[in-house]
């Protein structure tokens, strides 16, 4: 960690790739709290959740270093960026890693699919403060300056009082501003419905494209995808224990 | 659901392939219980978490069909194949999810990496009551045999008692039978030490092979790991919902 005489160090990565738009807003805004480290996929690795690459091996490599910010591309999945960065760039244990600003919203049950709480849950399996920023725009060019000064605010708020051992934020933004506030929420309960669009192959048989539509199934306004909806900011603390603790105590009578 | 006049329906996947002998186990086990479909990957997809493949199309094919067993094939992650096999395949609900049997382990912070319980998290999603099964031995040709009677018992109180809505377990088999009892636990604390083997790359830099060794944080018996490494069946009760409760009571106070 920081001693006095050390600027806060902070990891960035995400799942859009290190050219995104998303990531160098986001990084022009962290290199006012501290030095930046950034290991992003070289390519758009949406959808990967915490998948890391055993199968295969992975490369980085140097993108641009100037004073207080490195940026390097790395061939492996969200999670392997953050794994690497701590076995071969960060000399020094990192005060913060951010994951994002991903381009679309990564609320609900969708946490689970999301390659920025990838990110975000390595660096907290690792003992680091952890957060998740995403936009519900999914456009390339989407607008991130009113998400700015609320980054701002969250990093500063984090830096200063930490995270609690085995818990991160997800951070979602609504995909229009201006925002009515800012909500600390509970992850909503959904479904996706008509997940495929099938195509004939050209050799025969059907080839499948994932898509659908997410069907929110709760009416909670604290519920994260209901806030958005409603037009709030949904911070959503999450863990990485995923013990079900009231299941826990229920099998205690069961017949195993 | 089933009627009363229709067995159970079970769909089964797993992160090894559908060739892999611990699937090909435990379709014989739970061919016992009902009708069983099977949308496997076609080949390994280890570590793919809830991972699903949306920058490229995926397709499926039938590999086998006799009376009460159907064996699909499938180029996607192991989440994919759950929402290929409900989109394609399943002509009504199925009364379980079931993924495995893993050849390693999948207890503690690594759940957020498996593919096995990326099958099982998917169909919590969908709201089938939903097991996954790992033996602590990565060998291709591991001995299932010790843990089939223990996932009889599971599969048979799972099917008569259901699962709370956005529950679902877990459950780990130590590598060396005979085992001392099955424990009910709750998710272990662990962190990942050297994680990569650096090689020189032929045309310069380096590659990087993920590896690695985890080191349990707990010393609780009853949390998986440990359990294990005692000699216990673990079952770790796991929920969808990561959102942290107590983090969100103590966010109130924060300067938002």
């Amino acid at each position: 960690m920081s001693t006095d005489n050390q600027r806060p160090l902070i990891l960035v990565s995400n799942d859009d790739g290190y050219k995104a738009k998303g990531i160098n807003c986001l990084i022009d805004v962290l290199a006012e709290f501290g030095d930046v480290v950034v290991m992003a996929p070289h390519t758009g690795r949406s959808g990967k959740g915490c998948a890391i690459t055993s199968e295969q091996p992975i490369m980085y490599s140097c993108v641009s270093s100037t004073q207080g910010v490195k940026i390097y591309s790395c061939t492996g999945t969200p999670a392997d960026c953050v794994k690497l960065a701590f076995h071969a760039l960060l000399t020094r244990k990192p005060d913060l890693v951010v994951g994002g600003i991903n381009h679309g919203d990564n609320s609900a049950v969708n946490a689970h699919y999301s390659g920025t709480m990838g990110v975000v849950f390595e660096g907290c399996m690792k003992g680091i403060p952890s957060v998740a920023f995403s936009l519900c725009d999914h456009d390339p060019d989407a607008d991130f300056t009113p998400t700015l000064p609320i980054i701002r605010r969250i990093v500063g708020e984090v830096l200063k009082r930490g995270l609690p051992k085995g818990c991160c934020l997800n951070v979602n933004f609504p995909e229009k501003a201006p925002y009515k506030g800012v909500s600390v929420c509970h992850q909503a309960n959904g479904v996706w419905t008509g997940e495929f669009e099938a195509h004939d192959h050209p050799r025969g048989g059907k080839w499948y494209w994932l898509t659908g539509e997410f069907v929110t199934q709760d009416k909670d306004s604290a519920a994260d995808r209901v806030a958005l909806a409603n037009g709030y900011v949904a911070i959503t603390p999450t863990r990485i224990d995923l013990t079900d603790y009231d299941l826990l105590r229920e099998m205690k009578n069961w017949d195993l």
